[in-house]
Formats: structure tokens, sequence, C-alpha cells
């Protein structure tokens, strides 16, 4: 075992948790690395938990091998990454919220929307012209004409637009018109897409693939850093589990534990995880509770009609109400 | 139930699989569809096992429609089952919080704990005496004199105290000394001890086991109902998944999605889920957010010396933190 | 598709369902059951989407019937679908083995690694040019040149060859070089490559995603054929789930159930699955034993200094020792 | 990162391992332990491939800490542990065939099924008397007249049976009439129940938990070895995973990886794992060529009309036919 100690320890914590581990019955040997000092346990007779000295003081880890991203992590970058959109900053301690439809319909549907959204505090707008669809026979988005009608929206409102860019070929359309492109859980190891994405102006909001470690997931933002993009907004989305009673298990848990390793802002989208609007509602709320850089969240004027994803989109009436306790939340949770 | 036949099934095998269904003492109704037939199952009391049919000639697929839960349920039963315990109330709107050290291990422990978490506004005392651990080499509680001090905690403190009985053998030692019995994770589906639980007179925490559906949850909370003990306090403790970064994925769309099934009230341990004490916290507060019945979490006064998941303890000062925070979130997301 | 009403719901609140799913052109026929009432909706063309009506009023579930997939499913193409490719023929019963190395990396390397491999039986070559690799720092393979080697291959030893192709950037390039094109696991539902392997004349090795379901798989593969390409070789490649003792697990029940709803061939991966050599030559007799229609192995000449997936390669030794036992296999299985 | 090497490993193959990992960069430090050598890598730049090094010769794991388990190691007891029972023997790299119903209803349906299997070959008989069922309302088996059923057919045909106890009490009941015991999945962790069978007599079959990793797994056989009780026959019956095509997916490298960390012999139970019986047949092939210690596998005489788990049963034709395979595969790769 290896206990991988913070950065610039002193020697006195160092020397703490050799004691904390000899007190337990092993042999510690500090081993002096390239930039911080770990401590190798020798001579334990079976297995030693690794939950014994997670805990101690100074002690970041207790691992076998360093973490692989470079760019991203905080220990390259140690104070957090802030991204600036419209009115809107990603990794200041806010809580900007991005809202919209699953789809761009027509102008009426996202003027209406974005309106009401606008209305309720949303700071960005959301809304896919080109869908990624399980089924070639499915609504597959209005492509170049959903863009136009975000660049009403933008024009109408002034809310910024967020909008999913699916691959190399439509990329610099997309960017042409979107403020912040989204590749989409799908596409989170398609790496010609990221590095594509790398050199983009745009930030870029990076969705988790279905059953992405964080670890794989930070990699696939070291693509798009690495060719000189710095600005990604991670989202959490859910992730495929054995359960049932929602469509994704959102992994809540992930969002402290990139923060531990990134300096890049994560928020989260409770509308894909649960697939259905009452778990929405509470999972939005949640997610403000937990220190997240902000949310997505689906909203459609008539969700009975829309043509993807109606049963997990709020009523505006809906989101309404879950801004409030949203801000409220968020109020208690920043201080 | 709905029995899907193959495309161009002949009418011969479907009244074959009809004669089939009605020698089990259903009804069964062909349902002919755009390009196949489908047999309903009508007036079944109860569920049906889809496995009978499965295996039948032409038969594509089973699908059940009713849930096979009946006392547990929000249909057999609308209003919310309110448990009261001490002060503490669970269903009512209010948010009880259960803490206390993972294993009991000395007086000193357990009143040093005890009196630090009433004085944050803890309701409930918790402390495991019989300890299930992975490893028979592990510390294992220390039994009966575990549950005296989990008394003395109570006459010393006024709060109730919980605490976990992991076999049928414990069961009224457990219950002479608990003002509340825990069923673990392990245990979930061990049914001789569920079915003993179902005749005490203490209310019971059922904990989720570690890869079970809400359906095969609240099955086992049938268990306990349909022998006559109807105090039964749902726990979400995070679930196995392919996630690393946590112990286990906390599943917090299960409150949402358990509230619109059962009336029994439920509540989340973020402790176990996450392993480490820099997730419990921001876990704790989305649990306040989310609308759960309340919460279970573990405090200890040295955890780096716990003798059980020390890693997942917070400190006393955390927990006065945490438990504010806790408090106010409540209050938004109650109104 | 069937819509299930919550209990006791009001003859209003089901005729307003009925409303809602004609308004999108279907029939909708309640089904009175034993205590509640679902609703059936028929002559509908192809799949129904479950979100439109997940949140009505009343509406408790929404069951699919219809698979969504039409031209890969067995129902629209009874007779198994044969792919030839140089000696092998994919689907009619025998088990052609593709072997080679993980990537290509040199001349002598891969002339030496396809001599030995076709000499023990191999039908085709497999090595990678363009490799998708997790962090943006690992080899990523040598691209045009990497064909080259693979195309010399191919005159040196008359195997076909397959590699992977990445993007749609490389796609004719990989196309001018590859007898069989690859898609790989990450860019399973990468739906504009899919499009693009649709407009091919080579056959496409489509790989499972990571978490993908089997109807996700068998959609993935109707974007290709509905383009036009019919020549699908499915490749089950081990899943993610929580299990650490091998990198993925293999789900060879995949298999049989693959085969019951298309018409496909589908050939098994063991090598990505297992990550270790000890575990592939286990799961290689196990996929003979379980009647796919062929395998797909890797194998090096000096795995301990292969530039990828080193530990997970047979040496030559071992590939021949495989192919008598998985040949002889077969052949009892088969007959 | 720590390199263990296996144990008596040579001066000369230990330098081998320092030669390759200091070729690729790396500062390698032997460390040499209580029992074993370990080889530290120091000074590396970012991580270092675990897959690099697992291949090389004499290299045993590379991981962070020794493994927990002690008596079910192969560390401690390098030879297979042979189990004999009746005319079988478990871990001599023979493959007996336990079958039967899996429950049993009466005494025409046992010794039906029993002559009819024994006939094609299978050692053992198998049937519950004690079903742990999710829902109480379902079938939970005939009990003690169960018990007193198998002992008729043991009579009749000489084959020795194996049922399931589900608790401490009945433990004693079922010893009485079982000539091997065994623990359900659900039970795997029921620490009471595995110490009890750690007392027995009897040779037990520790079927996996639903989500149990391979430690988690021999973990729980330890607590029963230290009990006393050696003859432990390990079954893997499929883990839960997001996989709906089967009813859980059955792990078929866990019997590789299980055979390298442990002595005990280690069967498959695919009629579980598949929950439907088209599956079973290949998955049964699957096992053989495997290389695991045997095969459960549940046959009834009318499984359209068993009181559990009927479309998972072969039909007695069925069986012999997938008997004649199984052995034949059987004799290829035990050679």
């Amino acid at each position: 075992m290896l206990i991988v100690m913070e950065k610039n320890t002193s020697k006195d914590t160092i020397q703490a948790a050799v004691t904390a581990i000899e007190k337990r019955g092993y042999t510690a040997r500090p081993i002096p690395g390239g930039d911080r000092v770990s401590i190798g346990i020798l001579h334990n007779k079976g297995s030693v938990d690794a939950a014994h000295f997670l805990g101690l003081e100074g002690v970041k880890e207790v691992i076998s091998v360093t973490k692989p991203y470079k760019l991203v992590s905080r220990e390259f970058k140690q104070e957090n990454t802030r991204i600036k959109v419209g009115d809107a900053v990603f990794g200041d301690g806010s809580f900007p919220v991005i809202a919209g439809p699953c789809a761009v319909e027509s102008e009426t549907q996202v003027l209406s929307i974005a309106k009401s959204v606008k209305d309720a505090g949303a700071k960005l707008f959301r809304g896919g012209a080109f869908k990624p669809r399980t089924s070639p026979y499915s609504f597959q988005g209005l492509g170049k004409q959903g863009l136009k009608l975000l660049a009403t929206v933008r024009e109408e409102t002034g809310l910024p637009v967020v909008t999913e860019v699916m691959d190399v070929e439509n990329f610099s359309l997309v960017e042409d018109y979107a403020d912040v492109v989204q590749i989409g859980t799908r596409n989170m190891q398609n790496f010609s897409l990221l590095r594509r994405a790398g050199k983009s102006s745009r930030p870029v909001v990076l969705k988790r693939g279905l059953s992405a470690t964080l670890q794989e997931w930070l990699m696939a933002a070291e693509y798009i850093m690495e060719e000189g993009n710095n600005n990604i907004i991670l989202c959490e989305r859910g992730v495929r589990t054995f359960v049932r009673h929602s469509r994704n298990t959102l992994d809540l848990s992930v969002v402290p534990a990139a923060k531990k390793e990134t300096h890049l802002p994560i928020i989260v989208d409770p509308s894909h995880a649960a697939g259905v609007r009452n778990q929405v509602i509470p999972l939005a709320c949640a997610s403000a509770a937990l220190g997240a850089d902000g949310i997505m969240i689906e909203v459609h004027n008539h969700p009975e009609e829309a043509l993807s994803d109606g049963a997990q989109s709020l009523y505006p009436d809906q989101f309404i109400a879950v801004m409030k306790k949203i801000n409220a939340i968020h109020a208690i949770v920043r201080e």
C-alpha cells in the first residue's frame, strides 16, 4: 500500500502519519518522490484497510498509481476555473441555471419557453438542433434551421444559447450560432470530436458518458484542454446501473469527488438522469444543496406534445417554483 | 400481466397459450395489435409469476403490470405512515436526524458522541453492537456489552437508540435494549429475519440491499408488514455500481420514486454510501433538499481511531455545521 | 405499447389519456383489468416513444411491446445473414477466427504475428492503425502508415484485414486499405459514423458499447442498415459492471439473446473483456461452445513489449493451443 | 505502484522484472517482504499502466494491498481441494453435474425427474424444500415434507441430494436430510448462517451474492472455513448488472479468476443466471468449456406447470442432449 501525502505537507504531519500507521502494527517507510512524499507500508500481514488512513491529516489518497490527468487536475492549477457566459459565471460559487426544451421545435415554442425561463431567473437557454437519437426513425432535430431559431432566441431575450454538436462536420456551423457547445454523453469518448472542441473558442459543456468513471471523464476533458481550450464545464447527467425506477442513476457524489480532483466547474442535469418530471424537481433542489456550479434543466411549454423527452420536461409554472427553492437553498450552502 | 406473442404466431399456438394460462386459474384475453397478438391476463388476485409463461411456445415476452406489493403500497393506504420515536416523527414532513458512531466502542466514546449530537439537534442515537463485517477477522462489535452501553446513552441523554440486529437468535436481546431495530443491507432478503421483525413491537429501519430494486425492497418491507409490524422506515444507503470514486452510489432518485409507490417513510444514510467524509457533508445537504423523511449520519469523536468506518465519520464540529445547513434547507423545501 | 393507469382513475382521466394518444395519430383501446385499466396503443407503425405518455395524468407506467428495430430484426428477415470475407463466412454455422495484435507497431511485428496466426488457422488478421485511447498522452496508433502495413500483411499472407475507423474524416482512407472496418465500443452511438458506415461497401464489425443494452446495439446496427449496408457483424466485448477481477464482464448470454432477435452474425472478443491473458483462453473456449459466429482474439509475438494491451495478448504458442481446442469444441456444438 | 511477485520467485526472475520496469523509464526498488518480494516503482511521472507489468514472468499482481483472505487462499494451500459426494468429486478435474427442479413439489415429480437426470449422467440431485422468494405470497416450498421427498429420491436412485438452507433455525433439520447444503445468493453475507455452516459436517455449496465481488465471496467462504468446515463448493449464478435480456449476467470470467486465488472448487449455475431456457443450453456448454468444476442445472418434467422458475428449467430431453455436449466438451478441455 502506498499512502500519498498532500503536496507541501510539513515534516511534522508526515511524522504523525508514520506514527499513526505504526501504531496499527505496520512498518511505514516515507518515500520522497518528485514533488511530494508517499509512505509505503511494509511487512503487513494480510491486508490493510485503506479507510484507516484515508482520513489522516495530510493524506491525499491511499492508492497504487498517481492520476493520469495533468492539465485538468487541481494539482496543476489550484484555483477554480471561472467561465463567464453572458451574465453567468460557472465556477465562482454562484449557481447559474441553464433551461430550455430538449429539442428546438418552432419559433413560437422556443420564444415562449425562453421568455418564461428568463423571467424565472435562468441565465442561459438550451435547446437541441441536432439530436442524437437511439433510433434512426426518431425526430433528429431541425438542424441548421434549429440553430437559426436559437439565434432568434438570443436576439429577442439576450440569453446566451447552449446546443449540442454531434460531429466534426457540423462543428463550425454550430459554433457560429451557439454561445456554448455541448458534447453529449454518447460522444464523451469521441476523441476526434474532443480534439475539434479543443480548437474552438466557445466554452464546452462536456457531459459524462453513460458509464464513464470520473477518471475517464477527466481524461476526455484533458483531450480538449490539450488542444488549447480551457473553458470546459463538466455536466453530470446520470449513469447506467441496474436501477429501473429512473432512466439513469444521478451520481451526485461525483460532484464533490470531481471538485477534489479538478479545477473545472461541474454542473448537474437532473432531467436526463430522472426521465420523469416528478423526480426532476427534488433532484434539482438536491443539486443546489450539493454545492454544484449550476444546473441544466428541461422546460417545455407543452410537455405532453414535445417531440422528444416530454415526460421529463417541467411545466413553466413548475420551473418558477423550483427556481425559488434552488435560489434559497444555494444561498444557504454558499455562505 | 401481458403476454406478447411472436409475429405470425398461428391461431393454434395462441389458443394453446390461452389454455395454459387458464389452466392456472386466470382469465386470458387475446388482444390483436398492429402486427402481433398479445394476451392479457385478467382478474388475477395479486401478482402473477412471469416465469410460468415465458417458456410457452410462441411467447416472445411477458410483461408485468400489477405491482406485487400490497400492504406497503400507496394504493392500499394513501396517507403517509407516521412513526413516532421519542421526540421524533418519521413521515410527518419533519426531518429527524439519527447520529452516532458506526460501532459502539466504549462508554466514554458513546456518551461523548451522544451528548454532542444531541446538542446539535439529533433526535436519535445510532451505534452498532453487532457488526456485520466482510472479514471474520475484523472487529465484530461488543455484542451484549454494546447494547448495555446504548441503554446507558438513553438513560443519560434521553435519546432513543437505533442498533442493528443480525440474526433471529439475538433478536429478542436487541429488542430488549433498542428503541428501533435496524436490518442491514446484507440482510434485506434474509426472509427469516424479516418475519421475526414483523413480530416485533419495535419500529424497524430497513436498509436497502446493495443491489436491490425498489420493488424488491418494498417486497422485503411487505414480509415485515405481513407479520403485523407496520412501523417500517426505509433507508437508502447507496447501491453497487461500476463507480469507484465513492464506496457506493447514493441513489437519491429512489426517494421520490418510493414515495410514489409506498406510504412508508424513507430516510437516507449518506455515510455508508460515500465512504469518505468530504462527500458526506454535501450528500447530507442534498438529502435534506430532496424531501426525504430524515437522515442517518455517522459521527465519531476520534474518527482517526475508530474501530470501523472512521474515514466516513464526521467530526463533532462538522456535524454541528451540517445540522445548521440541513435545518435551513429543510425549512425551505418543506413549506 | 401498453399504458398502465393508476388504480381508481376516473373515467374522465382515462378519456383524457385516450384523447391525448389519439391526438398523436394512434388508436387507443382501454383494457379493463383486475383492479386497474390499461390502454393499448394499436396500429402504430414502428415504435412509439414512451416519453410522450409517461407524464399524462393518471398514467402509472408505459410499457413498450413492439421492438423499435426493423431491418435488423429476425422477424423482418428469418434466415441468418451470411457475410463472406476471404475464406471466412460469418453466419453460416462456421467459427472463423480473427487474430492479431491490439495495435500495428512495425512491419516485422505484424508479419511475424500474421504468419503465425494464419498457420494456426486464423481466417482474418486484426490490428489497430487508429487507436482510441483514454489518454491523449498514450500511443495513438501509426495512422496511415499502419494501414499500409496492414496492406502488406494482406499481400504477404492472403489474410483479409480488419481495422478500426474512429471518425468520418478518415473513413475513406481506412476503407481503402481494410477488408472489414471496425466501429469500436466508444463509437457505438456515434450516429454520424454509423451513417457513414452505412454507405460503405465494406462489412462492418460493430462492437457493443460499454453499457449498451441489446436493443441499443441493434438500433445502432439499424442506423447502418438503413443507409444500405447489410453486412454487419456484431461483436460482444464485455460490458461495464461493478466487477473488478476482469476489465469488463463478458456477457455471453447476449449471444443467444441476439440470435433470437436478429439475423445478423455475432462474434465474441474475449481479449478486451478479460484484460488478462489467463482469462482469455477459457473465455475463448466458452465462446466456441456457446454457438457464437466467430471470435476475435489478440495475439502478440512479444506481449511484454506491446505498445498497448500487452497483458491480454496471447503468445503465439498459446494461440495455437487454444485454436485446437476451439475447433474441437465447435465441431461438437455445431452438429 | 507495487508489483507483487509470486512466492519463491528466483533472483533471476526478479532481476528480469526490474530490468523490464526500468526499460520503461521507471526506477524499480525490490522490497523483500515477509514471504515474498515486491517491487516498488519510484520516480514515475504520471501514472503507470498496470497492464504493462501484469504479464511479466513471476508477477502475481500489480496492486496496493495483499488479499484479506487466508484459509481459502491458494497461497495458504496450493493444491486443489477435492470434495467427494457419492460418486462425484468436485475439484479433481472432472465435471460433475447437479440436476433437478427448482422446487420439490411432489413425490411423482421428484422421482420422475431424478430418474431421468440420473440416466442422463447427473451425479447429484437438487431440489428446494425451503424456497427464498421475493414475495411473501409466492410458494415458499414444502419444508420438512420436501426434505423427506429428497430422502426418498436418494433411497430410490442412489443420488446424493443438494438443498438450500435459509436460516440457522432449520439448519440441523436440513443437515439431517441433505448430503450437501446450499447457501443461497441472498444469504451469502448472512454471517450467522455462514458460521453455522462452518460447524456442519456437510459440504456446502456457497452461491455468489447478487453483487458480490470475488473478494467478498471468498471472505464469505473464509467465515465457513474459519469455523472448521473445509468442504466448500463455490457456485457462480449470475450477477446483477444493467443488462435486461437475461435475468442476471453470468460472469464466467470469475471462474479462472477464482481458481487463481483459491484452492476451492467452483461450479456454475446457468439456469438462475439466464432465467430463460434457450440461454441455459449454450451457457451450460460454455461452462463446460471454461474449465469449471461442475455445473448445477434445473430440469423439470413439466416446466410449464412448475411452481417456481419453470421458464428456466430444461425439459428432460433437452437435458439429455446438453449432457452429451457437455461431456464431449469437457473431454476436450480437460486433457
